[in-house]
């Protein structure tokens, strides 16, 4: 596996800045983020030197994963067996106090504080405190401090090898919307336009460099798109009604990295009430990426969409902030960048987040266009041009 | 919502063999045993008390779920907005302090260890250490001890209610698994094979009455087969080739209620050592079946399961153990009861777990019938007669 050099330095460089010796991380975001590698059962455990030494302990049955993606050292070790009923931690203690032996002194930089992960699996791991008490008795001489926003302010920039992994998202999950645009119809079931849409996507040659791709197409339709501006898209049995808006949103992940996306549909010719709200947002949508550019504010963007949405008498019913930052997941609250109305986040190269204007109205329905967008050196460039 | 009257009797009976007054759990699987309903976003609080009073902090888009499904006094909060920037945890602080006020000097069991999760959304919260702190800053004097085995313990016996979800949740899944029946064929490749199977399993109006129906079904061909002794299942490329040996195994979700089922099929008519294999594997489940009943020990199970797979020369084949508890998650490596040669859990009416007779030959490929069974008054009912 290539090392992903840029990202190694920024870490390097972040623990310099903090003078901690070392991270570790359990959270399958910030394995990813530490060593490229991202955990499918939540059982691995990540430790990042201060020079750039990278090791983790990671269950035997994903080393095929971690060889294809990560260069780190990889200690495997195994979860559970037939020789066996202890949990995950007592199986990996072992391996995790050589994988720390040089750490007796250190400053070590952990996550304490609440976060998002994404799914990773049916089910996995959480080690809760339980992975912090025992590195306190393997080193009770080292110092443990929160990393939170650290990790947070690391994660918001992407490397070039990271903006490429996350473009191939984008192209897998273009297969998805482009199906959708082809079988939205009044008399499907959401479920029915949901499974046709998630199976265009799941079978799609185009995932064929990634080891992982997967993730949720979701439809809602008349006013239930309304909705939609919950914190969770929700596919619902309502059969699909003539003139109704129909929404497809999708979170889909290429071998960790994730995108937020939503496009609208309508059956039959839109209403004029439909192509104001459609032009209004694609209006929005215009005006926030002429906003983007590297040094504005998160809030400089959000102002940018909304004024436009409020010029079109759609203030009220643009219901959320224009755009958070995606990547190591779909969404997250304290994912940077914030493109929120009181956010002073500042843009920088390699920040990836998404654009979504929106309107909805309780009992009719709702339109949102929501893209992924990296910020370049001169601007932005959309991810999802389709 | 009508009450789980039988899960709230075993509730406040633990709570007064522990001694403890409250149970405060975010945990979604703790939030769906004490209250009914299951989390999307991982952001919800439980609270249940020793008189069986239970009250839910919730954010507000999850309030008509709650509803349908829950009969706790729930109290909603906004987890953000365009007003804030402060995370989840800051937002619900306010509402927690009010549904705690009663527990000043309370003894409060939370989960403190290690343990498994589901997948309830693409991305959810984790609150780490931040919410016990939060409560212990709110409840300066109560006293708060683990009671990660006491919750296990609860959710391994379902109560009637929860068995009757879990039936419908192994009917919606049966739909997968007929189509799996109907479309593996040598040339397709086994993404196109789960994307079909998936598809009529989001489609099927079997789910019409349920508020959260999805999952995942994986497909493993030829070689691929043999890696399914893995802890987790994965679909690749591969193209499925005549004489094959092709593994559905699912993962599928009914309202926060787990299934783990897995079907073996063939393409074309199987060569003399696949109808070996299967002829054993039938074999071994016939004797697990038996096995089953109250009072009987795990290992007791397990050992019946894997006479049959020695006495068929497929003892070494058979990897791991033959079953562990299915319910709150799809797999659990704390959950009760287990299915494996050191198990002393025992047997009782209600516990549901997944027996999974296998052989798998690496290379090859590999065999895997596992059902979802539920423990009886007099023996075992299969919940997955397909």
């Amino acid at each position: 596996m290539a090392v992903d050099a840029e990202r190694r330095t920024r870490l390097v460089e972040a623990l310099k800045a903090s003078s901690h010796d070392a991270l570790i991380c359990s959270s399958a975001s910030e394995v990813l983020l530490l060593t490229g590698y991202w955990p499918v059962m939540g059982a691995s455990v990540a430790v990042f030197h201060s020079d750039g030494e990278v090791k983790v302990v990671l269950p035997e049955d994903e080393l095929e994963i971690a060889q294809k993606t990560s260069d780190a050292k990889l200690i495997a070790y195994k979860p559970a067996g037939l020789h066996t009923l202890e949990s995950p931690l007592a199986q990996l203690a072992e391996k995790l106090r050589s994988a720390t032996k040089e750490l007796g002194r250190a400053r070590i930089g952990v996550l304490t504080k609440e976060g998002m992960q994404p799914a990773t699996y049916a089910v996995s791991s959480q080690f809760r405190s339980s992975l912090l008490t025992l590195l306190r008795q393997m080193l009770p001489q080292a110092v443990f401090e929160s990393c939170d926003e650290m990790i947070e302010t690391l994660k918001a920039a992407k490397t070039p090898k990271e903006l490429d992994v996350m473009q191939t998202a984008c192209h897998v999950a273009a297969v998805g919307f482009a199906k959708a645009n082809a079988c939205i119809a009044a008399g499907l079931r959401e479920t029915q336009v949901a499974a046709t849409v998630q199976a265009a996507f799941e079978e799609t040659s185009e995932a064929l460099p990634l080891q992982r791709s997967y993730g949720y197409f979701f439809c809602m339709s008349g006013p239930n798109a309304a909705k939609a501006a919950a914190a969770y898209a929700r596919t619902r049995q309502r059969v699909i009604e003539q003139g109704d808006l129909v929404m497809i949103h999708a979170n889909t992940c290429a071998d960790g990295y994730w995108t937020d996306l939503t496009r609208t549909f309508t059956t039959g010719e839109p209403s004029e009430r439909q192509k104001e709200m459609f032009k209004a947002i694609m209006e929005a949508r215009a005006a926030g990426l002429k906003a983007i550019r590297p040094k504005v504010l998160g809030r400089d963007v959000d102002t940018a969409v909304r004024s436009v949405m409020e010029q079109h008498g759609l203030g009220s019913a643009f219901k959320h902030a224009a755009g958070h930052g995606v990547g190591f997941a779909a969404a997250n609250s304290n994912g940077r960048p914030r493109i929120h109305p009181m956010s002073d986040d500042v843009l920088e190269v390699g920040m990836t987040f998404n654009l979504e204007p929106a309107a909805y109205f309780d009992g009719y329905g709702g339109v949102r266009h929501c893209d992924l967008v990296a910020v370049t050196a001169d601007g932005s460039r959309v991810m999802t041009e389709f």
